[in-house]
């Protein structure tokens, strides 16, 4: 028993190395014996931890996941809807130094993972994971009446604008005199929420939050954390409206 | 004058030589010697068309975004306004193979950037050209009354979202019986576009684009190009109710 907490305890150490080298370094700096000499062991000490650096990394990539996980379980404990949403989106921003680290291996994951299918294969379930959470929170919102589900635009919309550009009040067809303007498609605001529309805002909350989180890291001049954040609740405002 | 043509030529083979590599192996097989058995010529033959590893990839870099840019004053040669941000927000999505490519390198040298101060900069300088583009399309099409800029929520509206997550009309106090409602405020859709809405919409349209690509690359059975490109159309239709 006490070999077995030992073993863990220097699995985690290891880990811990991994994660320090990436952080300061990149991920290509991540070599067995980079790991082993930033753990303070031999590369072949590490053999009894570890199949190789393929195996290092996707543990790392777990880890680090099944750690945000807990933290927002934590976070969203006792909230629903609208409220948990919104711990789930700015818990995902690098908005202090911890998230900042799990942002920058994000970063150099997804670009390993384009090459590794190990890789690929954690970062897919992971993703499938925080997007069902979102659709969820984002259903609960809905039927508490927190939120308005934007309907996805109909195709002859986004046809238009696809074509032109230009969609202005001028271009539609005008009502004929003496006619009723068409009705709004009946059930607009009632009933359960549409997949299609939870769909379309889950995705366009999480590519926000992603594409916050790259220019955050990379542009820090450019972008400061509190117009982030304000961004993202901004977003949510808008639905909230 | 035909020793400098072949000396270009030469660079380009090698730059798209390097190109290859990146795009097939990701970016930490860019070394040296994979470029140079890539181009078809020994690592010392290299020497003369660049300094080193970190010149070839900055050149590729540059040279890619040099490319990009090109394309994009095609796409919006003779448009203006909400057609012109459409074709600049579409080319930054990864519909095809080409721009599949170009994402696949974008996202390896966003991980390679945040260690690499030369590659940082070339990145940085780039994004804040496109980021102006966006910027003045929008301005554009808001004077020519395509769209609609969004107000940037007041502070007290996303303080209410950032404490309670749960902003509903009840909670918002009542106006008293026989007191007008407050007056919108004066001259919201009027003159010039205020900078901080132009910044706020710029930044968000940003941050779709860049996330829904890495979400392209990373979960093509999640995410169609047909649907990421529905959900940047839908972002403009808002923009143009």
């Amino acid at each position: 028993m006490a070999r077995s907490v030992d073993h863990q305890r220097r699995r985690m150490e290891v880990l811990a190395a991994a994660r320090r080298v990436i952080v300061r370094d990149g991920i290509e700096a991540a070599t067995t014996r980079n790991i082993a000499r930033e753990a303070g062991c031999s590369s072949g000490a590490l053999t009894h931890y570890f199949a190789g650096k393929d195996d290092i990394l996707s543990s790392l990539l777990r880890h680090s996941h099944e750690h945000v996980r807990r933290r927002r379980r934590e976070r969203t404990a006792g909230v629903r809807g609208l409220a948990a949403l919104r711990e789930l989106l700015l818990d995902s921003l690098p908005l202090d130094a911890e998230r900042t680290r799990e942002t920058r291996m994000e970063i150099d994951f997804w670009s390993r993972g384009l090459t590794a299918e190990h890789l690929a294969d954690v970062q897919r379930r992971e993703h499938a994971k925080l997007r069902a959470a979102i659709r969820r929170r984002l259903a609960e919102a809905h039927e508490a009446g927190e939120i308005t589900l934007p309907r996805t635009p109909p195709p002859e919309v986004l046809a238009e604008i696809a074509a032109k550009g230009t969609p202005r009040a001028a271009d539609r067809p005008a009502v004929p005199e003496g006619e009723d303007p068409p009705a709004e498609e009946p059930g607009k605001e009632d009933g359960p929420p549409r997949p299609q529309d939870l769909d379309a805002v889950a995705e366009r909350l999480l590519a926000l939050v992603d594409g916050l989180s790259v220019h955050l890291l990379l542009y820090p001049d450019r972008l400061s954390r509190a117009e982030a954040e304000r961004l993202v609740l901004a977003e949510l405002a808008a639905l909230a409206r």
